[in-house]
C-alpha cells in the first residue's frame, strides 16, 4: 500500500510534466520545475524517454545543474553531461561542494575540469587534490574538507561569540569538532550542549570523545554502517596521524546505503545499480547479450547432460514432460537459500562460527520440504502416469535435487566470497548451473537405473 | 572489496563472541558487549544461533535492552522477548521513547504493556494512545511527540535562555519548530541560525517556511522519499488542522530506506525481510514450503504443455535434450525486464507517459538479442545434431521466447501493480510461468508443425 502511494505521488508529477512537454507548454513545466529539489529532478530525468529527458534538462535552472547532475545514475549523468557545452558546465560544477566536485571529475570533459580548477583559490585546489587523492569508495571520497573546529582550553561563550562572527555553518553541524594545536582530532562537542549549557562552561568539560574519528582509508560500506548503528548525523575523519582532515555527513550515507541495498536485487539479475532504464538500445542490448550468453553456456551444460540419457526419454517420453518440474523445484529452493546467504555476508552476519549451523539448518528444512513435495509430487504422477515406479523416480529425485540445492545456496556463495567474487552477481549463475546439472542427473540417472 | 572489508569487520567481532561464548569465558564477553551499540548488538544477536544467542542476550545491559530489541527483525525480538520474564521486559521497555516503545507494542504480552503503561505519567500515556492511533507505516507511527518549539514573536536572546533553563535536546535536533498559540506549525527555525545570528534578531526574521509539514497520515515510503530528496535531518508532523504533532528522525528514516530496498531482493525468492536466518527448522520449512508447493503449480502447467507433444518428442528426442535451453533463456531475459520494472515501479519512476516507450526499447533489444543468440544457438545446434530443420526451429523458438519474456517482464508487474499485488513478490512466479509455458508451446509446437 505505502509503496503504491508513493508511486502514484511521482507518478503524477511525471504524468503532468510529460504532458505539458508533450504539449509544447514550456513555461508551466518550467515554473513546476523550480519548486523540486535537485533530487527530485533527478528522479524524473531518470524516469524519461531521452527526448523528453532533454527538454527538461533544457528547463532547469542553471543554478541546479551541478547538484541535479549528482543526483542522477551513472549513465543517465554522462547523458546529461554530453548534451552540455563546456561553459555550461563549468558553471553548474564550479560552486558545487569539493566532496561532491570529486564525485563527478571523472564524468567531466578535461577542459571543464582544467578551467574549474583554474578558477579556485589555492585552498579549495589543495582540499581537492586531497579528496581525489583517495580510493573510490572510501570515506577519503565521501569527506567534505568545510569544518568547524574549536579548541578545548576555551569557554562555550568565545565559541560562541567565535561562531557569530564566522557566520554561517555547514550543512548537518550537529558536533564541533574540538582539535589540538597540530589539528589532531581529540572529540566532539554537540551543537545542543552549546545551546542548552552555562556560557561560562569549559569546552574540556563538554567534550564526548568516546567514539574514535573514522579513518580517511576507511572502506564506505563500513562507513555506512557506523553510520546506522551509532545513529549519527556526522562524523569525523583524520588521517593515520590523528589529524582531522574534514567530515562525512548523514545525506551521503544514504546514498551508499541504498545503492548497496539495491546491488543485490539487481545484480542477482546481471544488472548494474547505474542503468538508465531508458537507455538506448544499442547500448542496452551489448550489456544483455553479455549476460545471456553466460547463462546460455550453463544452459548448454545442462542440456548436454540430458544428451547422455536420449536414449532412456526415447524409451519413456514421460520422463521429458516431468523435467522441467525436477529441474525448477531445486532452482527454486535453492535460490531461497542463496537470497539469505547473500544477504547475511553483505551484512557480515555470516562467518566460520555460523556456517555449519546454518548448513545444517537448511539441510533439515530441504529435507522436510524434499520429502514433503517429493510424496505429493510422486501422487500426482502415480495419477496421471499410472506407473508406480516412474512416480518413484520422480520423488526421489525431487528430494535429492532440493537437498543439493540447499548445499549450493550454503556453500556456492561462500566460496565465491573466499575467492573474491560478488556473491550477489555470480551466484545465481553458478547455482542454477548446479540444480539443473544435477538435477537432470539425478532424475534420468535415476529412471535409467529403475526403469529400463 | 568494500563488502569484503566490512564483512570482516563484524565477522572478526562475530568470531571473537563465538569462541569466547563456546568456551565459557563470558566475562570478556560481557565487557565486549558493553563497548557496543544496541545496533551493534542486535546485528551481532540476529547472526547467532539460538543457543548462542540466549547466551549473548542474557550477557547485555539490561539498560540498553529495549534499544536493542528495536533493532532487530521481528522474528528475533519474538524470541528474545519469549525468553524475558515480565519484570525484566518492563524494566527494558519503560524508559524507551514513546515512538519506539510504540514499535515494541504488539510484541509484548498484555501484561507488560498495562505494567509500562501505569507506570507512566498522564502526558506520556495521552501521547502513546495517539501514536497508536495511526496505521502501522505512517508518519504517524514514525513521529515522536517530543519536539521543542518556539513562538515567533520573540528573539534569538529569549530562545537562548529558554533553552539553557530546559537543559537537554531531543536527539538530532537541527531545527526547533515555530507555532502559533494554538500549536499549528508555521515554519522552521535552524539551530546553526540561532548560533551564529544576533542575540537581538526577532524569531520571525529567520523564519524558514518554505517547505510544509508532513501529514501525519502519509505513508512511511513517502516520509522516506522526501527526506532523501531534501536531505533532512528531521521534519515536523502535522495533523490536518495543521497542528504540530511530533517530528520524525533520520535514524528511523534510515531503517525504512533500508528495509524497501531489501524487500525487492528478498520478495522475488518469496523470503520476508524480517526473516531469522537462523529461525528453528519447524518455522522455516513451513514458510518456504509454501513458496515451493506455489512454484510446483507453475511446474506442473509448463509439464502439462510439454505433455501435449508427447509424441513429437518420441520421434524427435533432440527436442527433450534442447527444451531447457529455450526455456531458461526466456526466464534470463525476462527476469533482467522484469527486475528493473519493479525498482521503476517503487521509485515511481514508471508511469503511463513512458510505459510504451519502454515496451518498444524492451521488444528492440529482445528483436537483436534474439536474432543474435537464435543465430548463435542454431549454429552450434547444427554443429550438435546435424539437422538444419531442427537448427532453424530452435533458432526460431528462442527468438520468439525472448520476445514474449521481455513483453512480460514490462507487463506482468505493471498488471500486478494495477490489480493491487506487490510485483516485487508475485512477479517472479508469474513471469517464469509465462516463459516456460510459451517457451515450450513455441519450441515444440514449431517443432511438431516442421518436423513431424
Amino acid at each position: 500500500m505505502a509503496e503504491m502511494i508513493r508511486q502514484d505521488k511521482t507518478a503524477r508529477q511525471l504524468r503532468l510534466l510529460s504532458d505539458a512537454i508533450d504539449s509544447g507548454r514550456l513555461g508551466p513545466v518550467k515554473r513546476m520545475v523550480q519548486t523540486l529539489s535537485p533530487a527530485e529532478i533527478g528522479n524524473l530525468l531518470e524516469s524519461m524517454p531521452p527526448h523528453k529527458r532533454n527538454v527538461l534538462w533544457g528547463l532547469v535552472d542553471p543554478e541546479d545543474d551541478g547538484e541535479v547532475l549528482l543526483h542522477v545514475g551513472d549513465e543517465v549523468r554522462e547523458g546529461l553531461i554530453a548534451d552540455m557545452d563546456q561553459d555550461e558546465l563549468v558553471a553548474a560544477v564550479e560552486d558545487l561542494d569539493i566532496d561532491d566536485l570529486a564525485d563527478l571529475v571523472e564524468d567531466l570533459p578535461d577542459a571543464v575540469i582544467n578551467e574549474v580548477v583554474r578558477s579556485m583559490d589555492r585552498d579549495d585546489r589543495e582540499r581537492l587534490e586531497q579528496v581525489l587523492s583517495y580510493d573510490e569508495d572510501t570515506a577519503g571520497r565521501l569527506m567534505n574538507p568545510d569544518v568547524v573546529t574549536v579548541r578545548a582550553d576555551t569557554t562555550i561563550d568565545v565559541v560562541l561569540r567565535y561562531l557569530r562572527l564566522r557566520g554561517e555553518l555547514p550543512d548537518h553541524t550537529d558536533y564541533l569538532f574540538v582539535v589540538s594545536k597540530r589539528h589532531q582530532y581529540m572529540g566532539r562537542i554537540s551543537v545542543a550542549s552549546l545551546l542548552t549549557s552555562d556560557p561560562n562552561t569549559p569546552i574540556n568539560k563538554l567534550i564526548d570523545d568516546a567514539q574514535p574519528a573514522i579513518d580517511v582509508n576507511e572502506s564506505s560500506t563500513e562507513v555506512a554502517r557506523q553510520f546506522s548503528d551509532h545513529d549519527w548525523v556526522s562524523a569525523p575523519v583524520v588521517d593515520d596521524g590523528n589529524v582531522l582532515l574534514g567530515r562525512i555527513t548523514i545525506d551521503d550515507v544514504v546514498d551508499i546505503i541504498r545503492e548497496e541495498a539495491e546491488h543485490q536485487a539487481l545484480s542477482a539479475a546481471g544488472l548494474d545499480e547505474d542503468e538508465d532504464m531508458f537507455s538506448p538500445v544499442h547500448k542496452a542490448f551489448r550489456r544483455r547479450l553479455i549476460w545471456l550468453t553466460v547463462n546460455l553456456g550453463t544452459a548448454f551444460l545442462a542440456a548436454s547432460v540430458v544428451d547422455q540419457f536420449s536414449p532412456t526419454i526415447e524409451k519413456i517420453v514421460a520422463l521429458a514432460v516431468l523435467m522441467p518440474i525436477v529441474a525448477g523445484m531445486g532452482g527454486n529452493s535453492g535460490t531461497q537459500v542463496l537470497t539469505l546467504m547473500v544477504r547475511g555476508l553483505a551484512l557480515g552476519q555470516i562467518g566460520a562460527s555460523n556456517v555449519w549451523f546454518l548448513l545444517r539448518k537448511e539441510l533439515s528444512v530441504a529435507l522436510i520440504n524434499g520429502l514433503a513435495l517429493g510424496v505429493f509430487l510422486g501422487v500426482i504422477v502415480l495419477i496421471w502416469f499410472h506407473q508406480p515406479m516412474l512416480s518413484l523416480v520422480i520423488g526421489c529425485a525431487l528430494l535429492f535435487n532440493v537437498l543439493t540445492s540447499a548445499a549450493g545456496g550454503v556453500l556456492v556463495p561462500l566460496a565465491l566470497k573466499r575467492m573474491g567474487f560478488d556473491p550477489a552477481l555470480a551466484g545465481g549463475v553458478l547455482l542454477t548451473t548446479l540444480t539443473d546439472t544435477m538435477g537432470f542427473l539425478g532424475f534420468l540417472g535415476l529412471a535409467t537405473l529403475i526403469l529400463t
